[in-house]
């Protein structure tokens, strides 16, 4: 079962700029950053209600990021959707034809994560994600 | 204050394929649709956590949807964050240099909106709601 928006992952393309219209926004600065170094991401992450905005900034060339931006240019890359168990819930998606790009993996924030490729969801790029217990 | 993520709003080609999908993804249908004739467009519901997924379907050639798809291809459109003083929150906004897209208007859902130009956001196009009483 998907319980809420666990985040919403924004490719920005300049990161002090976009923290900066960020911060402005929300009225407070990112309260996290980090980097996946496997995924050639570096993340911000803003509190909002339940949920988070991420910022991804690319770190290398051939960052699926980098690709996002030189493609549709910045803005919204993906939905993060919270589940509590991601191997029973990626079995019933795939059972329904939802197609995963890869295996469950660890992502960033501590979570199990897999995406669904956007031609199985009507455009949308959409990650699962299950919180790990704290390490 | 911005408060929550008040909804998603997605652009879809065809809504009957999306709103299967979508219905199959949350395990449940959309509890509304609302056709938003001045903007052209049709609106499909679904509420998740404290949050909500709009699927947006252009109902004229000249919709802001269509124009969107044709430009980027169907998925997220745009991001709204509820308010609870959207003339407040808009003034806040527009001193601090976000520019507003037209003036705070009735929007779906019984709210009051106002949309602010992804130039001046880092490539989102955001959404300000306010929730009115119920008529």
């Amino acid at each position: 079962m998907i319980k809420k928006i666990e985040h919403i992952g924004i490719a920005v393309e300049n990161p002090e700029k976009s923290n900066e219209i960020f911060a402005k926004l929300f009225g407070k600065t990112s309260y996290k950053t980090e980097l996946v170094e496997s995924e050639g991401v570096k993340t911000y992450f803003y509190k909002i209600g339940e949920s988070k905005i991420e910022l991804l900034e690319a770190t290398k060339e051939d960052s699926p990021i980098k690709k996002f931006i030189n493609k549709k240019g910045q803005g919204m890359h993906h939905l993060a959707l919270h589940v509590e168990d991601i191997h029973s819930e990626l079995a019933r998606l795939t059972n329904l034809g939802f197609e995963a790009i890869g295996d469950i993996k660890q992502g960033a924030d501590n979570k199990l994560i897999c995406f669904l490729h956007p031609k199985s969801t009507g455009g949308v790029l959409i990650e699962l994600c299950q919180e790990q217990d704290p390490v």
